[in-house]
């Protein structure tokens, strides 16, 4: 409760004096680390398995989905639909988020029911429209199973009980905090390369403090300021609800963040999403409804700020988000050890 | 038709001769390289575009499912179902064949029914059960629709109008013909190191020579003689009918190639599977019937030799196969190259 009338004052507060705020960084580059929780503290040995887990469609319960399905890292990190597909071509009710920066954001879901990427993990393998294991034990069962793993387990978490389901979680959510993207033109810029922005992004960048949206959108991964982990921060969507957009986009359907809370005073609060990478992540909004980022835009000034933009500004501002572009990492693509002699999934 | 008679007055020869067979070289190492047609040569850049191709789900009608869904290079090259699952979880009709050293297959698919890698990419894409794009325009249209593969097509294919269907499924083989497993235990041992087999490895290859398995299971891929490219090696899938097997796994209900060479001497006539990374691919025939190799040895020698082998004999027999596990090369993951501002899904 309380942290959700922080956010909303501290939104209030920012709106109110962005100019002030912006001008004593607002703005920041991105660091090349996240922060690293004190209960899982990374290693290489550590990383390699949780990238492992991540790309394993063996995690789901028919063996055709893993965490990458979804969250691509080949690409922007999420799958570009709408919604997701899961086990049996179900369609999720949200859009996938970009696992990219992930590990700077400080709560996990659009609604903020996961306070760490450790208890993110945990969500999608279980879940009855994703991956849908059937229960924690089903899915050590079938990691057990898997020789390469138990090894692995043993030696990254020691003890022969190390294979448990909260280390799973540690060893993905320490593989995703290496799935950063430094460097991006933007970052460039803010580090003093004065030629690394073009003039229409120059030009966003100056409308997005002017019009309000780094309001919201600040902080090294601009969703917001670094609150400490697990509290998150929230804002409605949509605030201003009498226009065309909300009900074209079907925008005010979806109660967010109460459905976790059970507080009233929590619909239609969504966490503040990313807008690193953005340009890479369509379609738009926690339902995915709008394909494009100029729309999105729009329909953001419209029902968060009730403004009415030009093309030029629309033009300008979409110029900036794609100077938040960064750079991918290149990573080698884990080897997924084998049950020789068998398979695990039983269709 | 000639091509049938011949693989089968082959096997009838090779099964009667194979004493001497084995001994001027049934076996044979996994060359570092495999064949490589002139029409389509090798080079950094296409293999690189081959590969973005081969992870791309926005080769799938909705944008779920790539080349790798069904194809893991990240494990066995396939997705150890037995039968794999297409766009709305559509099932398909055969177990999905290893892409590790298809490359030195004959003929791609269960019934050959493409003669080369490059013939074999083009069917998945456009298949109304697997990745279900209405047709070879909407392909391209798609790809398009996507700047960095327009520039990097031109790039390796040359000229305006080299984004071709053709041209797609030349760099998809390209990237294919990397994907080679050297330096398995067995192929250690051939080079004259006779420490690499276990000696039930070494009890196992001798039992598959004087049961008659490599009468089929011989050549560097242990699918059959090195025969043109394009010819295909075949061998009727059961042939010994009158056995509880049979009816158990559903083995005879298939009728295989004859439903592509309209043939009734083709009935139940199947490409003869690789030997390599068998360990890794369960389950087992082109139905994903059999759940494990030990089983599947037992299937084989009783379906096709008429044979029924005592446990050990299975046992050095897998044991045997085991040592023809590779040496998986380490890859880098691609970058997708993404559409800014727009996703090129429609759900």
């Amino acid at each position: 409760m309380r942290k959700n009338i922080r956010s909303r004052l501290f939104i209030t507060a920012s709106v109110l004096a962005f100019g002030a705020m912006s001008s004593v960084g607002a703005f920041e580059a991105l660091p090349q680390q996240p922060p690293i929780p004190k209960d899982n503290p990374m290693s290489p040995a550590k990383v390699e398995l949780g990238k492992q887990l991540f790309f394993d469609p063996r995690l789901s319960s028919n063996g055709t989905l893993s965490c990458n399905s979804c969250h691509d890292v080949s690409g922007s990190g999420t799958d570009n639909r709408a919604v997701s597909l899961g086990v049996g071509a179900k369609a999720g009710g949200r859009n996938a988020p970009t696992v990219w920066n992930a590990a700077f954001m400080t709560a996990q879901f659009w609604d903020g029911r996961a306070a760490t990427l450790e208890a993110q993990a945990k969500g999608p393998i279980l879940n009855a429209i994703e991956m849908t294991m059937p229960d924690e034990q089903a899915v050590i069962d079938r990691l057990s199973s898997i020789p390469g793993y138990k090894e692995q387990f043993a030696k990254v978490f020691g003890g022969p009980n190390s294979l448990t389901y909260d280390n799973l979680a540690k060893a993905i959510a320490a593989y995703e905090r290496t799935l950063i993207t430094p460097n991006s033109p933007f970052d460039r810029y803010i580090k003093g390369d004065k030629k690394a922005l073009s003039a229409a992004a120059l030009r966003g960048m100056k409308e997005v403090q002017a019009i309000g949206c780094t309001g919201c959108h600040n902080g090294v991964n601009f969703a917001g300021p670094a609150l400490p982990m697990g509290e998150g921060f929230y804002q409605k969507f949509p605030t201003f609800t009498d226009n065309d957009y909300v009900k074209k986009y079907k925008l005010d359907e979806d109660v967010g963040r109460s459905m976790v809370t059970k507080n009233d005073a929590d619909q239609h609060m969504f966490r503040v999403p990313t807008w690193r990478n953005v340009a890479l992540t369509a379609p738009y909004f926690h339902n995915g409804s709008v394909k494009t980022l100029h729309e999105a835009v729009r329909v953001m000034a419209k029902t968060q700020l009730d403004k009415d933009l030009a093309g030029q500004q629309v033009d300008d501002i979409v110029e900036f988000l794609n100077s938040l572009t960064g750079e991918f990492p290149k990573q080698t693509l884990p080897r997924l050890p084998g049950t020789p002699n068998m398979s695990v999934i039983n269709e």
